[in-house]
Protein backbone atom coordinates (compact mmCIF):
# COMPACT_ATOMS: atom_id res chain seq x y z
CA UNK A 1 0.00 0.00 0.00
CA UNK A 2 2.50 2.12 1.03
CA UNK A 3 4.75 1.11 -1.52
CA UNK A 4 2.43 1.46 -4.27
CA UNK A 5 1.79 5.26 -3.05
CA UNK A 6 5.44 6.03 -3.32
CA UNK A 7 5.97 4.49 -6.69
CA UNK A 8 3.07 5.68 -8.07
CA UNK A 9 3.94 9.56 -6.56
CA UNK A 10 6.95 8.96 -7.83
CA UNK A 11 6.25 8.00 -11.43
CA UNK A 12 4.06 11.04 -11.33
CA UNK A 13 6.22 13.99 -10.53
CA UNK A 14 8.83 12.53 -12.24
CA UNK A 15 6.40 13.18 -15.45
CA UNK A 16 5.65 16.43 -14.19
CA UNK A 17 9.50 17.37 -13.59
CA UNK A 18 10.18 15.54 -17.18
CA UNK A 19 7.71 17.57 -19.34
CA UNK A 20 8.52 21.11 -17.79
CA UNK A 21 12.04 19.96 -18.91
CA UNK A 22 10.88 18.77 -21.87
CA UNK A 23 9.51 22.34 -22.38
CA UNK A 24 12.28 24.03 -22.28
CA UNK A 25 13.51 25.36 -25.73
CA UNK A 26 17.22 24.54 -27.15
CA UNK A 27 18.93 27.21 -26.35
CA UNK A 28 21.76 26.03 -24.43
CA UNK A 29 21.66 22.37 -24.85
CA UNK A 30 24.22 21.40 -21.89
CA UNK A 31 22.62 23.67 -19.24
CA UNK A 32 19.52 21.63 -20.12
CA UNK A 33 20.99 18.36 -20.22
CA UNK A 34 22.64 19.23 -16.58
CA UNK A 35 19.32 20.16 -15.49
CA UNK A 36 17.53 17.21 -16.77
CA UNK A 37 20.67 14.73 -15.16
CA UNK A 38 20.40 16.75 -11.75
CA UNK A 39 16.56 16.70 -11.23
CA UNK A 40 15.78 13.17 -12.61
CA UNK A 41 18.51 10.84 -11.31
CA UNK A 42 16.00 9.06 -9.43
CA UNK A 43 15.47 9.32 -5.77
CA UNK A 44 12.41 8.16 -3.51
CA UNK A 45 10.98 11.91 -3.80
CA UNK A 46 9.53 11.82 -0.31
CA UNK A 47 8.94 15.61 -0.62
CA UNK A 48 6.38 14.89 -3.37
CA UNK A 49 5.29 12.17 -2.03
CA UNK A 50 4.51 14.15 0.80
CA UNK A 51 2.82 16.92 -1.27
CA UNK A 52 0.38 14.84 -3.13
CA UNK A 53 -0.44 12.26 0.30
CA UNK A 54 -1.27 15.23 2.54
CA UNK A 55 -3.25 17.28 -0.70
CA UNK A 56 -4.94 14.20 -1.29
CA UNK A 57 -6.03 13.65 2.24
CA UNK A 58 -7.76 16.82 2.05
CA UNK A 59 -9.01 15.96 -1.45
CA UNK A 60 -6.54 18.39 -3.40
CA UNK A 61 -6.82 17.04 -6.64
CA UNK A 62 -3.69 15.52 -7.97
CA UNK A 63 -3.20 18.06 -11.02
CA UNK A 64 -2.96 21.09 -8.90
CA UNK A 65 -0.58 19.71 -6.51
CA UNK A 66 1.80 18.64 -9.55
CA UNK A 67 3.65 21.69 -9.91
CA UNK A 68 3.96 22.32 -6.19
CA UNK A 69 5.29 18.83 -5.99
CA UNK A 70 7.81 19.07 -8.87
CA UNK A 71 8.83 22.67 -7.34
CA UNK A 72 10.14 20.79 -4.01
CA UNK A 73 11.80 18.67 -6.05
CA UNK A 74 13.54 21.14 -8.22
CA UNK A 75 14.80 22.68 -4.69
CA UNK A 76 16.07 19.12 -3.82
CA UNK A 77 17.64 18.46 -6.63
CA UNK A 78 19.32 21.99 -6.74
CA UNK A 79 20.51 21.54 -3.02
CA UNK A 80 21.61 18.15 -4.12
CA UNK A 81 23.95 19.47 -7.11
CA UNK A 82 25.15 22.18 -5.38
CA UNK A 83 26.33 20.21 -2.41
CA UNK A 84 28.41 17.74 -4.54
CA UNK A 85 30.27 20.24 -5.88
CA UNK A 86 34.35 20.09 -5.03
CA UNK A 87 34.10 23.13 -3.25
CA UNK A 88 31.22 21.27 -0.99
CA UNK A 89 31.18 17.70 -0.03
CA UNK A 90 33.16 17.11 -3.39
CA UNK A 91 31.14 13.93 -4.22
CA UNK A 92 31.68 11.13 -7.62
CA UNK A 93 28.38 9.65 -7.37
CA UNK A 94 24.43 10.09 -5.95
CA UNK A 95 22.05 7.44 -6.03
CA UNK A 96 25.21 4.98 -8.04
CA UNK A 97 25.40 7.43 -10.82
CA UNK A 98 27.98 10.10 -11.36
CA UNK A 99 27.37 13.49 -9.50
CA UNK A 100 26.43 16.15 -12.45
CA UNK A 101 29.68 18.03 -12.34
CA UNK A 102 31.45 14.50 -12.99
CA UNK A 103 28.74 14.02 -16.19
CA UNK A 104 29.12 17.38 -17.28
CA UNK A 105 31.45 19.92 -15.77
CA UNK A 106 31.50 22.49 -12.62
CA UNK A 107 30.16 25.65 -14.46
CA UNK A 108 27.55 23.45 -16.12
CA UNK A 109 26.82 21.92 -12.37
CA UNK A 110 26.82 25.62 -10.82
CA UNK A 111 24.13 26.77 -13.61
CA UNK A 112 22.17 23.81 -13.38
CA UNK A 113 21.38 24.16 -9.55
CA UNK A 114 21.04 27.82 -9.89
CA UNK A 115 18.63 27.24 -13.02
CA UNK A 116 16.56 24.47 -11.15
CA UNK A 117 15.60 26.64 -8.04
CA UNK A 118 14.62 29.30 -10.25
CA UNK A 119 12.95 26.69 -12.06
CA UNK A 120 10.61 25.80 -8.73
CA UNK A 121 9.52 29.52 -8.59
CA UNK A 122 9.04 29.60 -12.12
CA UNK A 123 6.35 26.75 -12.15
CA UNK A 124 4.58 27.69 -9.08
CA UNK A 125 3.79 31.13 -10.21
CA UNK A 126 1.98 29.98 -13.36
CA UNK A 127 -1.30 29.52 -13.35
CA UNK A 128 -2.49 26.28 -11.09
CA UNK A 129 -6.26 25.35 -11.69
CA UNK A 130 -7.92 25.47 -8.34
CA UNK A 131 -5.83 27.87 -6.70
CA UNK A 132 -6.41 31.48 -6.07
CA UNK A 133 -3.50 33.74 -6.19
CA UNK A 134 -3.55 34.43 -2.77
CA UNK A 135 -3.10 30.68 -1.74
CA UNK A 136 -0.21 30.79 -4.34
CA UNK A 137 1.65 33.75 -3.29
CA UNK A 138 1.65 31.99 0.15
CA UNK A 139 3.36 28.78 -1.40
CA UNK A 140 6.24 30.94 -3.26
CA UNK A 141 6.66 32.40 0.38
CA UNK A 142 6.77 28.89 2.09
CA UNK A 143 9.02 27.63 -0.86
CA UNK A 144 11.42 30.60 -0.26
CA UNK A 145 11.72 30.58 3.10
CA UNK A 146 12.19 26.96 3.57
CA UNK A 147 15.04 27.20 0.55
CA UNK A 148 16.72 30.09 2.00
CA UNK A 149 19.12 31.24 5.03
CA UNK A 150 16.22 30.66 7.35
CA UNK A 151 16.33 26.69 6.00
CA UNK A 152 18.04 24.46 3.65
CA UNK A 153 20.97 27.14 2.67
CA UNK A 154 21.61 28.06 6.26
CA UNK A 155 21.46 24.71 7.51
CA UNK A 156 24.31 23.43 4.47
CA UNK A 157 26.24 26.61 5.98
CA UNK A 158 26.09 25.43 9.24
CA UNK A 159 26.91 21.75 7.75
CA UNK A 160 30.10 23.22 6.05
CA UNK A 161 31.23 25.07 9.66
CA UNK A 162 30.39 22.41 11.69
CA UNK A 163 33.17 19.73 9.73
CA UNK A 164 35.80 18.93 11.84
CA UNK A 165 34.45 20.45 14.76
CA UNK A 166 32.50 19.09 17.61
CA UNK A 167 29.13 20.36 18.22
CA UNK A 168 26.32 19.55 20.34
CA UNK A 169 22.66 18.33 20.01
CA UNK A 170 21.15 21.30 19.97
CA UNK A 171 23.22 22.74 16.88
CA UNK A 172 23.40 18.71 15.42
CA UNK A 173 19.26 19.52 15.87
CA UNK A 174 18.99 23.20 14.17
CA UNK A 175 21.74 22.37 11.34
CA UNK A 176 18.83 19.35 10.10
CA UNK A 177 15.95 20.91 11.17
CA UNK A 178 17.10 23.58 8.49
CA UNK A 179 19.00 21.26 5.73
CA UNK A 180 16.70 18.61 5.89
CA UNK A 181 13.89 19.61 8.18
CA UNK A 182 12.50 22.90 5.97
CA UNK A 183 12.32 21.51 2.67
CA UNK A 184 9.65 18.46 4.07
CA UNK A 185 7.76 20.72 5.97
CA UNK A 186 7.45 23.06 3.40
CA UNK A 187 6.37 20.19 1.18
CA UNK A 188 3.84 19.06 4.08
CA UNK A 189 2.70 23.04 3.88
CA UNK A 190 2.40 23.14 0.64
CA UNK A 191 -0.36 21.08 0.57
CA UNK A 192 -2.09 22.53 3.21
CA UNK A 193 -2.29 25.31 1.78
CA UNK A 194 -3.40 24.21 -1.40
CA UNK A 195 -6.23 22.99 0.85
CA UNK A 196 -6.97 25.75 2.93
CA UNK A 197 -6.82 23.10 5.82
CA UNK A 198 -7.94 24.56 9.32
CA UNK A 199 -5.35 25.97 11.60
CA UNK A 200 -5.91 23.00 14.21
CA UNK A 201 -5.40 20.10 11.26
CA UNK A 202 -2.88 22.64 9.96
CA UNK A 203 -0.46 23.10 13.39
CA UNK A 204 -1.29 18.85 14.25
CA UNK A 205 0.31 18.35 10.33
CA UNK A 206 3.45 20.92 10.86
CA UNK A 207 3.88 18.97 13.90
CA UNK A 208 3.53 15.31 12.15
CA UNK A 209 6.18 16.93 9.02
CA UNK A 210 8.97 18.58 11.59
CA UNK A 211 8.95 15.42 13.23
CA UNK A 212 9.37 13.05 10.43
CA UNK A 213 11.70 15.26 9.07
CA UNK A 214 14.08 15.10 12.02
CA UNK A 215 13.64 11.49 12.14
CA UNK A 216 14.27 10.56 8.41
CA UNK A 217 18.32 13.02 9.53
CA UNK A 218 18.63 10.53 12.31
CA UNK A 219 17.58 7.51 10.44
CA UNK A 220 20.22 8.81 7.49
CA UNK A 221 23.03 9.11 9.65
CA UNK A 222 22.13 5.64 11.60
CA UNK A 223 22.00 4.30 7.96
CA UNK A 224 25.73 5.62 6.55
CA UNK A 225 26.55 3.44 9.86
CA UNK A 226 24.71 0.17 9.08
CA UNK A 227 23.87 -0.10 5.59
CA UNK A 228 26.80 -1.46 3.15
CA UNK A 229 27.91 1.00 -0.07
CA UNK A 230 25.50 -1.16 -2.54
CA UNK A 231 22.63 -0.11 -0.40
CA UNK A 232 23.25 3.56 -0.09
CA UNK A 233 24.47 4.19 -3.35
CA UNK A 234 27.07 5.73 -1.87
CA UNK A 235 30.11 5.04 0.10
CA UNK A 236 29.48 3.89 3.40
CA UNK A 237 31.06 5.62 6.18
CA UNK A 238 31.10 8.38 4.31
CA UNK A 239 30.05 10.98 7.17
CA UNK A 240 32.82 8.96 9.65
CA UNK A 241 35.39 9.46 6.92
CA UNK A 242 34.60 13.47 6.38
CA UNK A 243 34.69 13.60 10.11
CA UNK A 244 30.85 15.06 10.35
CA UNK A 245 28.84 15.16 13.47
CA UNK A 246 26.08 12.82 13.42
CA UNK A 247 23.39 11.93 15.59
CA UNK A 248 24.91 8.34 16.38
CA UNK A 249 27.97 9.85 17.29
CA UNK A 250 26.41 12.24 20.21
CA UNK A 251 23.95 9.84 21.20
CA UNK A 252 25.71 6.45 20.59
CA UNK A 253 23.67 4.21 18.02
CA UNK A 254 21.12 2.79 20.43
CA UNK A 255 20.57 6.46 21.65
CA UNK A 256 20.14 7.31 17.67
CA UNK A 257 17.97 4.68 17.42
CA UNK A 258 15.57 5.17 20.03
CA UNK A 259 15.51 9.46 19.65
CA UNK A 260 14.31 8.20 15.80
CA UNK A 261 11.90 6.24 17.23
CA UNK A 262 10.55 8.48 19.96
CA UNK A 263 10.64 11.18 17.11
CA UNK A 264 7.93 8.69 14.51
CA UNK A 265 5.79 8.26 17.19
CA UNK A 266 5.57 11.53 18.47
CA UNK A 267 4.83 12.18 14.64
CA UNK A 268 2.06 9.52 14.83
CA UNK A 269 0.81 11.27 17.86
CA UNK A 270 0.12 14.42 16.06
CA UNK A 271 -2.15 12.24 13.64
CA UNK A 272 -4.70 11.49 16.27
CA UNK A 273 -6.84 14.57 16.11
CA UNK A 274 -7.33 14.56 12.47
CA UNK A 275 -10.69 13.52 10.92
CA UNK A 276 -9.57 12.12 8.12
CA UNK A 277 -7.72 9.01 6.86
CA UNK A 278 -4.20 9.40 7.67
CA UNK A 279 -3.27 5.86 7.48
CA UNK A 280 -1.06 6.53 4.04
CA UNK A 281 1.03 8.84 6.17
CA UNK A 282 1.00 7.12 9.35
CA UNK A 283 2.57 4.48 7.53
CA UNK A 284 5.07 6.65 5.90
CA UNK A 285 6.48 7.70 9.14
CA UNK A 286 6.75 4.50 10.26
CA UNK A 287 8.98 3.56 7.21
CA UNK A 288 11.35 6.31 7.78
CA UNK A 289 12.81 4.36 10.74
CA UNK A 290 12.39 1.11 8.92
CA UNK A 291 14.18 1.67 5.97
CA UNK A 292 17.14 0.46 4.66
CA UNK A 293 17.76 2.74 1.76
CA UNK B 1 19.36 65.36 -12.62
CA UNK B 2 20.16 61.84 -14.00
CA UNK B 3 22.67 61.59 -11.21
CA UNK B 4 20.60 62.77 -8.92
CA UNK B 5 18.08 60.41 -9.15
CA UNK B 6 20.85 57.41 -10.00
CA UNK B 7 22.64 58.36 -6.82
CA UNK B 8 19.00 58.20 -4.96
CA UNK B 9 17.81 55.24 -5.87
CA UNK B 10 21.08 53.66 -5.51
CA UNK B 11 21.03 54.30 -1.75
CA UNK B 12 18.11 53.60 -1.13
CA UNK B 13 18.13 50.25 -2.87
CA UNK B 14 20.92 49.75 -0.58
CA UNK B 15 18.90 51.02 2.75
CA UNK B 16 16.48 47.98 1.70
CA UNK B 17 19.35 45.17 1.00
CA UNK B 18 21.00 46.36 3.90
CA UNK B 19 17.93 46.01 6.20
CA UNK B 20 16.70 42.40 4.59
CA UNK B 21 20.48 41.07 5.21
CA UNK B 22 20.56 42.96 8.66
CA UNK B 23 17.52 40.95 9.37
CA UNK B 24 18.41 37.28 8.75
CA UNK B 25 19.14 35.81 12.14
CA UNK B 26 23.38 34.62 13.04
CA UNK B 27 22.61 31.20 13.25
CA UNK B 28 24.93 31.30 9.72
CA UNK B 29 27.30 33.75 10.29
CA UNK B 30 29.86 33.47 7.81
CA UNK B 31 26.88 32.36 5.20
CA UNK B 32 25.36 35.97 6.02
CA UNK B 33 28.55 38.02 5.67
CA UNK B 34 29.16 36.23 2.17
CA UNK B 35 25.55 37.15 1.40
CA UNK B 36 26.35 40.82 2.27
CA UNK B 37 29.89 41.78 0.60
CA UNK B 38 28.04 40.26 -2.74
CA UNK B 39 24.88 42.06 -2.52
CA UNK B 40 26.35 45.62 -0.91
CA UNK B 41 30.01 45.76 -2.98
CA UNK B 42 28.18 48.97 -4.91
CA UNK B 43 27.19 49.00 -8.75
CA UNK B 44 25.48 51.20 -10.12
CA UNK B 45 22.09 49.64 -9.18
CA UNK B 46 20.47 50.35 -12.61
CA UNK B 47 18.16 47.37 -12.21
CA UNK B 48 16.93 48.97 -9.16
CA UNK B 49 16.78 52.28 -10.80
CA UNK B 50 14.73 51.17 -13.69
CA UNK B 51 11.78 49.87 -11.47
CA UNK B 52 12.07 52.84 -9.29
CA UNK B 53 12.02 55.54 -11.83
CA UNK B 54 9.50 53.16 -14.45
CA UNK B 55 7.31 53.04 -11.15
CA UNK B 56 7.30 56.56 -10.11
CA UNK B 57 6.39 57.43 -13.75
CA UNK B 58 2.87 55.85 -13.09
CA UNK B 59 3.00 57.33 -9.30
CA UNK B 60 3.53 53.93 -7.71
CA UNK B 61 4.92 54.86 -4.36
CA UNK B 62 8.78 54.28 -3.56
CA UNK B 63 8.05 51.93 -0.10
CA UNK B 64 6.01 49.84 -2.99
CA UNK B 65 8.87 49.34 -5.36
CA UNK B 66 11.50 48.67 -2.58
CA UNK B 67 11.46 45.06 -2.36
CA UNK B 68 10.88 44.76 -6.20
CA UNK B 69 14.20 46.59 -6.63
CA UNK B 70 16.01 44.83 -3.97
CA UNK B 71 14.86 41.41 -5.38
CA UNK B 72 16.35 41.99 -9.07
CA UNK B 73 19.14 43.08 -7.45
CA UNK B 74 19.60 39.83 -5.60
CA UNK B 75 19.10 37.73 -8.56
CA UNK B 76 22.35 40.16 -10.37
CA UNK B 77 24.13 40.08 -7.30
CA UNK B 78 23.97 35.95 -7.05
CA UNK B 79 24.35 35.83 -10.78
CA UNK B 80 27.69 38.27 -10.20
CA UNK B 81 28.76 36.01 -7.21
CA UNK B 82 28.54 32.61 -9.44
CA UNK B 83 30.08 34.07 -12.85
CA UNK B 84 33.06 34.75 -10.91
CA UNK B 85 33.62 31.48 -9.35
CA UNK B 86 36.76 29.62 -10.80
CA UNK B 87 34.44 27.22 -12.10
CA UNK B 88 33.19 30.21 -14.58
CA UNK B 89 34.72 33.52 -15.42
CA UNK B 90 37.52 33.04 -12.19
CA UNK B 91 37.78 36.89 -11.41
CA UNK B 92 39.45 38.13 -8.20
CA UNK B 93 38.38 41.65 -8.23
CA UNK B 94 35.25 42.68 -9.16
CA UNK B 95 34.09 46.36 -8.89
CA UNK B 96 37.62 47.50 -7.25
CA UNK B 97 36.87 44.77 -4.56
CA UNK B 98 37.54 40.76 -3.73
CA UNK B 99 35.21 38.80 -5.29
CA UNK B 100 32.82 36.82 -2.22
CA UNK B 101 35.03 33.73 -3.37
CA UNK B 102 38.53 35.58 -2.61
CA UNK B 103 37.04 37.21 0.80
CA UNK B 104 35.51 34.33 1.94
CA UNK B 105 35.89 30.55 0.09
CA UNK B 106 34.45 28.93 -2.98
CA UNK B 107 31.88 27.13 -0.79
CA UNK B 108 30.66 29.98 0.91
CA UNK B 109 30.54 31.61 -2.66
CA UNK B 110 27.93 29.24 -4.21
CA UNK B 111 26.13 29.20 -1.02
CA UNK B 112 25.37 32.94 -0.84
CA UNK B 113 24.51 32.88 -4.43
CA UNK B 114 22.07 30.22 -3.98
CA UNK B 115 20.58 32.25 -0.72
CA UNK B 116 20.55 35.69 -2.41
CA UNK B 117 18.51 34.18 -5.38
CA UNK B 118 16.41 32.65 -2.77
CA UNK B 119 15.80 36.22 -0.97
CA UNK B 120 14.82 37.92 -4.27
CA UNK B 121 11.29 35.15 -4.29
CA UNK B 122 11.61 36.12 -0.48
CA UNK B 123 11.09 39.49 -0.19
CA UNK B 124 9.11 39.75 -3.59
CA UNK B 125 6.44 37.10 -1.93
CA UNK B 126 5.96 39.03 1.72
CA UNK B 127 2.70 41.07 1.52
CA UNK B 128 3.42 44.83 -0.40
CA UNK B 129 1.16 47.07 0.79
CA UNK B 130 -0.37 48.71 -2.58
CA UNK B 131 -0.19 45.22 -4.45
CA UNK B 132 -2.72 42.93 -4.82
CA UNK B 133 -2.05 38.98 -4.65
CA UNK B 134 -2.37 38.60 -8.55
CA UNK B 135 0.27 41.18 -8.96
CA UNK B 136 2.75 39.71 -7.28
CA UNK B 137 2.47 36.85 -8.27
CA UNK B 138 2.97 38.22 -12.04
CA UNK B 139 6.17 39.56 -10.18
CA UNK B 140 7.33 36.44 -9.19
CA UNK B 141 6.58 34.82 -12.38
CA UNK B 142 8.37 38.07 -14.28
CA UNK B 143 11.54 37.29 -12.42
CA UNK B 144 11.80 33.75 -12.70
CA UNK B 145 11.53 33.56 -16.20
CA UNK B 146 13.48 36.66 -16.92
CA UNK B 147 16.35 34.83 -14.21
CA UNK B 148 16.11 30.93 -15.27
CA UNK B 149 16.83 28.98 -18.51
CA UNK B 150 15.01 30.65 -20.67
CA UNK B 151 16.74 34.33 -19.36
CA UNK B 152 19.97 34.97 -17.49
CA UNK B 153 20.99 31.16 -16.85
CA UNK B 154 20.29 30.09 -20.09
CA UNK B 155 22.50 33.37 -21.98
CA UNK B 156 25.31 32.63 -19.16
CA UNK B 157 25.68 29.08 -20.17
CA UNK B 158 25.38 30.23 -23.79
CA UNK B 159 28.22 32.43 -22.77
CA UNK B 160 30.05 29.45 -21.38
CA UNK B 161 29.70 27.75 -24.54
CA UNK B 162 30.49 30.56 -26.77
CA UNK B 163 33.85 30.98 -25.33
CA UNK B 164 36.57 30.37 -27.84
CA UNK B 165 34.24 29.82 -30.30
CA UNK B 166 33.36 32.28 -33.03
CA UNK B 167 29.71 32.98 -32.93
CA UNK B 168 27.77 35.21 -35.41
CA UNK B 169 26.03 38.09 -34.60
CA UNK B 170 22.34 36.73 -34.51
CA UNK B 171 23.72 34.66 -31.56
CA UNK B 172 25.90 36.83 -29.69
CA UNK B 173 22.35 39.08 -29.47
CA UNK B 174 20.65 36.28 -28.27
CA UNK B 175 23.26 35.81 -25.95
CA UNK B 176 23.14 39.13 -24.46
CA UNK B 177 19.40 39.22 -25.02
CA UNK B 178 19.04 36.29 -21.68
CA UNK B 179 22.37 37.09 -20.17
CA UNK B 180 22.01 40.81 -19.50
CA UNK B 181 18.61 41.73 -21.17
CA UNK B 182 16.13 39.85 -19.48
CA UNK B 183 16.55 41.05 -16.14
CA UNK B 184 17.19 44.95 -16.99
CA UNK B 185 13.51 44.23 -19.22
CA UNK B 186 12.24 42.10 -16.03
CA UNK B 187 13.11 45.43 -13.93
CA UNK B 188 10.98 47.78 -16.27
CA UNK B 189 8.03 44.68 -16.10
CA UNK B 190 7.99 44.41 -12.27
CA UNK B 191 7.78 48.32 -11.95
CA UNK B 192 4.23 48.05 -14.91
CA UNK B 193 3.05 45.11 -13.06
CA UNK B 194 2.88 47.18 -10.19
CA UNK B 195 1.37 50.00 -11.82
CA UNK B 196 -1.10 48.59 -13.58
CA UNK B 197 0.10 49.64 -17.07
CA UNK B 198 -2.21 49.58 -19.59
CA UNK B 199 -1.08 47.85 -22.56
CA UNK B 200 -0.22 50.10 -25.26
CA UNK B 201 1.89 51.82 -22.72
CA UNK B 202 3.12 48.39 -21.13
CA UNK B 203 4.16 47.41 -24.48
CA UNK B 204 6.09 50.66 -25.42
CA UNK B 205 8.01 50.40 -22.24
CA UNK B 206 9.10 47.03 -22.53
CA UNK B 207 10.08 47.29 -25.98
CA UNK B 208 12.20 50.34 -24.53
CA UNK B 209 13.94 47.96 -21.91
CA UNK B 210 14.79 45.73 -24.41
CA UNK B 211 16.84 48.14 -26.92
CA UNK B 212 18.12 49.81 -23.56
CA UNK B 213 19.44 46.20 -22.02
CA UNK B 214 21.07 45.44 -25.76
CA UNK B 215 22.22 49.02 -25.89
CA UNK B 216 23.97 48.57 -22.37
CA UNK B 217 26.27 45.23 -23.07
CA UNK B 218 27.18 46.97 -26.29
CA UNK B 219 28.50 49.23 -24.68
CA UNK B 220 29.80 47.43 -21.88
CA UNK B 221 32.05 45.57 -24.96
CA UNK B 222 33.47 49.12 -26.40
CA UNK B 223 34.47 50.05 -22.90
CA UNK B 224 36.05 46.86 -22.38
CA UNK B 225 38.32 47.97 -25.51
CA UNK B 226 38.43 51.64 -24.71
CA UNK B 227 38.31 52.32 -21.14
CA UNK B 228 41.13 52.05 -18.53
CA UNK B 229 41.12 49.10 -16.06
CA UNK B 230 41.18 51.48 -13.07
CA UNK B 231 37.67 53.28 -14.53
CA UNK B 232 36.56 49.38 -14.91
CA UNK B 233 37.53 48.31 -11.85
CA UNK B 234 38.49 45.09 -13.41
CA UNK B 235 41.23 44.29 -16.27
CA UNK B 236 41.06 45.98 -19.45
CA UNK B 237 40.51 44.04 -22.59
CA UNK B 238 39.63 41.04 -20.02
CA UNK B 239 37.09 39.85 -22.82
CA UNK B 240 39.96 39.67 -25.35
CA UNK B 241 41.89 37.91 -22.88
CA UNK B 242 39.81 35.41 -21.83
CA UNK B 243 38.88 34.89 -26.21
CA UNK B 244 35.14 35.77 -26.00
CA UNK B 245 33.00 37.24 -29.19
CA UNK B 246 31.88 40.42 -28.65
CA UNK B 247 30.34 42.94 -30.27
CA UNK B 248 33.53 45.08 -31.72
CA UNK B 249 34.80 42.06 -32.66
CA UNK B 250 31.74 41.17 -35.12
CA UNK B 251 31.09 44.56 -36.34
CA UNK B 252 34.47 46.53 -35.56
CA UNK B 253 34.86 49.38 -33.31
CA UNK B 254 32.74 51.62 -35.18
CA UNK B 255 30.09 49.55 -35.79
CA UNK B 256 29.57 48.58 -32.54
CA UNK B 257 29.64 52.34 -31.54
CA UNK B 258 27.01 52.85 -34.22
CA UNK B 259 24.69 49.84 -32.91
CA UNK B 260 24.65 51.18 -29.70
CA UNK B 261 23.30 54.54 -30.69
CA UNK B 262 20.90 52.90 -33.18
CA UNK B 263 19.38 50.74 -30.03
CA UNK B 264 19.60 54.04 -28.06
CA UNK B 265 17.64 56.05 -30.35
CA UNK B 266 15.13 52.90 -31.18
CA UNK B 267 14.71 53.07 -27.55
CA UNK B 268 14.34 56.89 -27.37
CA UNK B 269 11.28 56.33 -30.00
CA UNK B 270 9.45 53.85 -27.51
CA UNK B 271 9.17 56.59 -25.40
CA UNK B 272 7.15 58.96 -27.81
CA UNK B 273 3.55 57.73 -27.04
CA UNK B 274 4.00 57.79 -23.23
CA UNK B 275 1.45 60.38 -22.05
CA UNK B 276 4.05 61.07 -19.05
CA UNK B 277 6.87 62.93 -18.27
CA UNK B 278 9.23 60.52 -19.65
CA UNK B 279 12.56 63.15 -19.20
CA UNK B 280 14.47 60.81 -16.58
CA UNK B 281 14.57 57.11 -18.22
CA UNK B 282 14.74 59.36 -21.77
CA UNK B 283 18.12 60.38 -19.70
CA UNK B 284 19.43 56.80 -18.62
CA UNK B 285 19.10 55.49 -22.39
CA UNK B 286 21.56 58.53 -23.40
CA UNK B 287 23.87 57.93 -20.25
CA UNK B 288 24.09 54.30 -21.56
CA UNK B 289 25.95 54.61 -24.36
CA UNK B 290 27.73 58.14 -22.93
CA UNK B 291 28.97 56.37 -19.70
CA UNK B 292 32.45 55.37 -19.35
CA UNK B 293 32.38 52.84 -16.82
Amino acid sequence: MLSDAIKTYQQRVDQVLRQHLNNLDDAAPILKAAMTHGALLGGKRIRPFLVYSVGQMFNVPLSTLDNLAAAVECIHAYSLIHDDLPAMDDDALRRGQPTVHIAFDEASAILAGDALQTLAFDIISEPIQGLSASQQLAIVKSLAKASGYQGMCGGQAIDLSSTNTRIDLARLTELHNKKTGALISCAVEMALIAANAPTQEFNALMGYAHKVGLAFQVQDDILDIIASTEELGKPQGSDEESNKSTFPKLLGLEGAKKTSQQLVSDALSELEILPYNSQLIADFARYIIERRI
